[in-house]
Order: structure tokens, then sequence, then C-alpha cells
């Protein structure tokens, strides 16, 4: 059953060429004599148009099964289409039907569908145009990260997904447990004994993977970290996934400026790496979805990136003539509103802004000498806002320790991560990076359940 | 803070470039009027030798501050080296000390560490020769496993990890939950209340994202998960982990011969692939660990693999002069005994193994003709056993509803699954590699403790 992809035939093969390919028919037209049907396979948006004739065996039985939705594997010869829009065509010499579609009951008809109804039927939304191109451009971002890593010499590491530190974001922690719910084990303080618990202690699923691949880059140097973090963050928003995916590289021997410095060679390559591999399908989210996604992604391909640091932006917000929803004074977290003013109306490019209040930041974030603002950055793109967020880490044992206590946290449970600060520490810093944000961004899709496969989110874990 | 990598220097920088460095000291020599660093920077097993002489500013105090562990940058000369083992070394002219280790308090001082003592400190074990080379090889292993299947067109899938399905090993699953665990709601028959859970329904970790992939397959053809999968079983053996990561590709229009094809094409290239990328880890590994993982491996990458059916394999091991522990019929699931007896001392490759009886297998595995057997295999590797298991799906809506129901299982909970059959269903096929067994199997490594960065095993979550 060797069957070559359509995409593949599509761009190089010639005519004369006898190929058999494999998929499903997205529509079929009867004339007089002979019947045309396109087939897709999920290789590309465009299908290859199959033409058959009644010398094709079981000509009448096959075009009274073969509906939309309906698998073949077509063998032919390739012909010159002299229709428009394709290159070539295939002339069927035989037809298997695999799988019918039954009209009545098959959901994906040949007529648009709201992105909330394929949600209900996320195991065929696959076959649609804009989830096919939605999943190959996240394959091709994905692929992308991998390479410009790889390429780097940093390594993938795979840091925990079911974690007990619960020091970043309690509130927001799913907990793992393989206790029998009906029966919970109490201490005797009357709280639930985790002790009898799998992993003798209590154990959620892990919010970001920085500390242990900070871990892994005082080992290593560079490092990285691509994999699936949660939040049981009750938001029902267009933003907003329980699962999703992230991306964290954290460097040894790296200050801010090195951390932005990758942050942009990072955005430029993947946004360049899914405009080389993608076109096609950029090309219809630009048509279709967003008609900014093009112009986005060059935006950000072409221009060297501003760099302001967090009191020049405050500066520059406070003589706009305009007014904002959030008032603007120094040691206000940065909205929405004033990110986009200034990414998208006065450097009309990426921007990086760094040294924030240390008071809005976290708390492995290095204070700088000023004793206000800590070494962090955020990217900032038009159309986008926020898209990366990072920060040169505290690397001074003493300094960090006394911020995990004005935090409210207690040292003894970080006593690995002090550790790092103990024995051969180095400045080191890196980012995140939420990879369906940005699949989001680059595709315009309004909903980022619809950049998914299978989204998680309040009330909903089908498939 | 332009640094070069210790590996890339020692391959290819050649005598009077000026380089700068920064890493972790392994060890450190006086001599009379001038030193020795071993300096490790993570890039490679190899050390680069530092020379320091008292021209070095601050000279006298930086050998005292400086022990094993300690962080440091170096620029310098490299010079040729005049001792054996190296072709070149780096004359310092300044060294930057980041990080002192209290030789009183480091735990990695220079002798060898039990494994099972490294793994109380995950934290600083990747500093050592045996962790590092696990990961560089567990990096390389994972690189090569992305190029292989992009290079052939498949689309990376991210299959859910919370997943609501509980038809497969339902013994075995980690519970998801935001419920507040001290005030568990119930429902009217006493039980717990799941539907004011976060998802709305009781929720678990994932053990596996096939029947998702298959979801992608029938709309992208070929397709792969690579991601993270969890067993709460409690099992503290060398072999087990509670959180794997597992490697599962699925092509549509693909038959069980398609899939042992893809399986002997995919393990021959991630072999060949740490091999050519990794060699000096390797060659230590099979010097120190294992003296058999290189030969393993040219195994598994020379040889065309052998294929027989289950009935032939019951056959060979009924005449095999053998005494087995578990006695040979047809019917029994083969045990490591018989699988490594075929592998290993019959064919002495590896070996693929196919139709099993249909008793010993799951429920989506394609029935055949005969009625006994299903389109299942499993290869074995020589000192490995078995290191992937596959099998064609069953593609036939009606076979598939029986075989559900004879297993004591829903339709209902699975019509999105049967979905797939009732809507352009294709014949389709893939298979399963515990990515963790391979790093381990490649390497020799006793317990998979040792090859994943932070172990989560029964009363173990710690870093």
């Amino acid at each position: 059953m060797e069957t070559r992809r359509i995409a593949e035939i599509l761009k190089q093969a010639q005519p004369d060429e006898t190929v058999t390919i494999g998929g499903w028919v997205r529509t079929k037209r009867e004339l007089k004599g002979f019947a045309f049907m396109e087939v897709n396979d999920g290789s590309s948006m465009a299908n290859l148009q199959v033409v058959l004739d009644p010398q094709v065996p079981s000509y009448d039985s096959l075009l009274q099964q073969i509906n939309t939705g309906a698998s073949v594997v077509v063998t032919g010869t390739l012909v010159p289409s002299p229709g428009k829009g394709q290159r070539i065509e295939l002339k069927a010499t035989s037809v298997t039907l695999y799988g019918e579609a039954d009209p009545e009951t098959y959901p994906l008809q040949k007529k648009r569908h709201s992105f909330e109804f394929l949600r209900t039927i996320a195991h065929l939304r696959g076959r649609t145009n804009t989830l096919g191109a939605v999943m190959r451009v996240r394959n091709a971002c994905a692929n992308a990260i991998h390479r410009f890593f790889q390429e780097r010499g940093f390594l993938w590491v795979h840091t925990p997904i079911i974690t007990a530190n619960d020091c970043e974001g309690a509130g927001e922690l799913f907990t793992v447990t393989n206790l029998d719910l009906k029966k919970l084990p109490r201490n005797e303080q009357q709280g639930i004994d985790f002790s009898q618990d799998f992993f003798g202690k209590r154990a959620y699923l892990t919010v970001s993977g920085q500390l242990e691949a900070e871990i892994m880059a005082l080992a290593f140097q560079n490092v990285y970290t691509f994999g699936p973090t949660f939040r049981a963050e009750n938001s029902n928003t267009s933003r907003h996934l329980a699962e999703f995916w992230m991306v964290e590289p954290e460097m040894a021997f790296c200050d801010l400026d090195g951390d932005q410095d990758l942050a942009e060679a990072f955005l430029k390559y993947i946004f360049k790496s899914v405009l080389d591999s993608c076109l096609e399908d950029m090309e219809f989210f630009n048509q279709r979805i967003d008609n900014t996604v093009l112009e986005t992604a060059e935006n950000i391909i072409n221009n060297e990136f501003g760099r302001i640091t967090y009191t020049e932006a405050i500066e520059l917000l406070e003589k706009a003539d305009r007014k904002f929803e959030y008032p603007v004074e120094w040691g206000i977290d940065l909205q929405s509103e004033h990110e986009r003013y200034l990414a998208e109306e006065l450097f009309k490019k990426p921007l990086i802004v760094t040294n924030y209040p240390k008071d809005i930041k976290a708390f492995y974030m290095r204070l700088n000498d000023d004793n206000k603002t800590v070494a962090a950055m955020d990217v900032l793109a038009p159309k986008i806002g926020e898209i990366i967020g990072g920060s040169q880490r505290e690397e001074r044992l003493n300094v960090l320790e006394e911020r995990i206590k004005q935090m409210g946290m207690l040292p003894e449970d970080l006593w690995w991560y002090l550790d790092l600060r103990r024995f051969g520490t180095v400045p080191h810093a890196g980012f995140g990076l939420g990879f369906e944000r940005v699949v989001q961004f680059m595709t315009g899709m309004g909903n980022i359940r619809d950049v998914i496969p299978f989204p998680r989110t309040p009330l909903s874990a089908d498939f």
C-alpha cells in the first residue's frame, strides 16, 4: 500500500508519472460520462483532482458509494490539468473505496461550520481546511523550535510533569493522586494524610519547568524544555487552556543582554521557518482568518527589535496623547493596552521591555543594583502583545534567600534550588514561550482552543 | 559573556586561537609555579585542560578559592598539549571565578559515587561523567526521533495529557483533580460528585496517546506523538517509572507489513544517529557500564530484522533444547526468557514477532482471518528483549464493536473512536516505544531512574 503524498505530487511530480495516493474525498462531481473527485490526504491545503471515467473498474457502483468523507486509494496517471488552479490532475485507472461516509450522518458536509461546532467533533475537524492548516503550522512551528535549539547545541531536557513543588501559584495547581477518594486517609490534624499517597507527599501537575531547567543549565550550559504545563484556572477565555505546551530555554553564563539576543533570534527563526514551509497555509489564514498575519510575521522577521527599560516605557506612556483605561505610573504592571500602544503605534515593530519593578515579578529574577527593579524582560509584538517573558536569574545565594523570605516562602522547600547558588553558581538567564499562544498569533485564530488538537478547559476534557 | 563550547573547541579549534570558555572545574592540580584545571561545560565527556601561571591576575587567591565544582570563565590562547589524551589545551590569560564550591560541603568530590547516592542529589548529578553522558545521549536520541519522522512528512501531534478515558488500564491511572480533598462533594449514590470537578467529570493522566493519534492519522495520514505518559503502578523495579516519555507513530493506509518496515527503519536510524553524534559517550558506556552496548547497537544497525509469526515462535521455542521457567504452549504471552532466547541465541539479531493470540492483546488490534490471532507485532532485540510493541488497528466497525463488548467495555464510551470507523475508515497501523527504555538499552544503564533527569517512582517525586 505504498502511497505518495499529495503535497509532494502537486509540487514535484510530472505528467505521465504513475502514482498511487490515499486520502479522503472532499467533493465529488458527476458529469456526463465522467466524474471528478477532490482528494485530500492532510499533507497540504490543496486537494488532488482525480478524474474518473467509465473504464475505471466498478465505475457506477463507486460513484454511488463515494461521497464527501469517503476514504479511497487511487492509482492512475498524472496529466496536465486543463482546469485552473492546479497544474496537474490524476487520471484514475483504479479506485479502491475503503470507507464510506453516509451523507445523512457524516457531520462534515461541504459547507462552512462554526469553530464552536467543530470543537464538538474534534475527532473529525482535522479534515477541514482551517484545522488542517492549523495542525500543519503547529507541527512546522514545533519542528522549527527543536531545530533552532539543536543547531545551537542546546539539550532538550524533560523536566518533570508531576511535581511536589507548590511554590509557584498555589491556587492554580491540579492535584495528582492515587488515593481512594472515597476513603481518604486523615492525619492527626484531620488533614489528608498524603504520606499514604503514591509519592508519599502531595503531588501536583507542573506549571513550569524553569526551576528544573536551571538545574540542567548549570551542568550543560544551554538547555530547553518543550513540554506540557498546566493551570487549574477557571478562565473561560479565548486565550486560556488548562493544559498547554511551553518552551523554556535556560542558558548558563548568560545575562539579560544575551537573553534578549536569543529571544529575538528565536522568534525570527520560528516565524521564518513557518513561512518557508507552510506558505500556502499562512496565505489561507491571511485571506480567511486575519488579514494581518503575514504582515505581522514579516514585521517580526525583518525588524531589529526595539529595546527599552520599563522606566523608559512608563515615560513614553505618560507622554502619549492618549487616555488609557488603566492609569500609568511607575510600579504598575503593563496592561495589554499599554503594550500594544508601545509596540503597534509607537515602535511599529517588536519591542523588548526590561528591568521591571521587583514587586510585580517573580522571586527568582535577578535584583538590579538600584534595589528597585529586577533583570526581567517581556517581548511585545504588534497585534500580539506579550509573546515571551524571561529574566536573568538571581545567582547570589544571600540575595535569593532574602527574596524567598520576603515572598513568604520557605527556603528549605527550595533547598536544591539554593544549592545551585551554593555550589558553582553562575549568571544565567532564560525565558518562556507559550506554544499555543504563538500558534494562535501566527495563524490569527480567534480562539486558542482551535490551535491544539484536544483542548482542556473548564468542564471540557473530551476525546 | 560570549563563550565557545568545549566540545567544539576540542574538535575544531587550532593552536593560537584566543577563546573564552565557561564551565565547572572538575579537578585542580598545583605544581611548582603553575597549575592545571580540568574544566567541563557539559558539551562533552572530555574536559578542556587549562594551564595557569602566576601572570594570570590574582593567581594566588584564585588557586585558593578554586576547588572541584567551582564555576569559572577563562580566556586564553590555545596551545598544543604536551600531555597525552588531548590535542590542545588552554593557556589562561584571565580567569573569572563566579561561584565557589566548598570542599567540605560540595557532595561531588573527585571519587566514584553510587548511582543510588547520585539520585538523592539529582540537582547536581548532571555534572558527573556518567549522568552527563546519559543526558547527551538522551538528547541525541530524542532529536533523532524528531528528525526521523519529520524527514518522512509525519506531523508531531500533541495528544492530551489529561484525559477522561479510563478504558485502558483502570487500576493504573492517576487521578487529576481540582476538588478540595477535605470537603469532597458527594452525589446521591454517595460516590464522589465529579461533576463539580474542574473538567465536570473524573479526569486521569494519560497512559497512551494512541487512540487520539489514530484520530490525527485519519486526517493527516502519518503522525507521531512524543510526550509524557503515566502509570500509577506500584512497581519498584529497575525498569519502571510512574512518569515516562513515549513515542507513538500512527500511519493511515498502512498494514502490519508497513508497520514492521517503519519500526525497523526507525530503530536503525536512532541507534545510528546516536553513534554518529555521541560516539565518545557511547564508548564510555561500553567501557564503564556495559561492554555490549556498542555491539548491540551495531547489531541493530547492520542486520535485516528477522520476521516470524507468534505461531512459528512457539514452534521454535518448543523445539529448543532448553528448559524454560515458564512452560511454552500456544496461547501464552511470551516471557522475557523466551524473547531473549529467540533474539539472542537463535536469530542473534533483532526479530519481529507478529500475529499474537487475540486473547492476550488489546481490543483495538486487527482481528486476523483465522479469528484466533490479531495483527500485532513485537520487536525483540538481543540483550534488550521487547523494545517496540505495535499493531495494525481494527478498522472494521462491526468487528471493533464486537471486540469492545467482549472485553466488557462500553461502545458508547468510545463513540468518537468508533466514528473513525464509521466515516472514511482506512487500514492503519502504529507502534509505541518507551523512550527511557530505549535510552536505558542504548547506554546499558542498570536502572531506568538514571536515564531521566528527575525520576518519578513510588514514594519519590523530589526536585
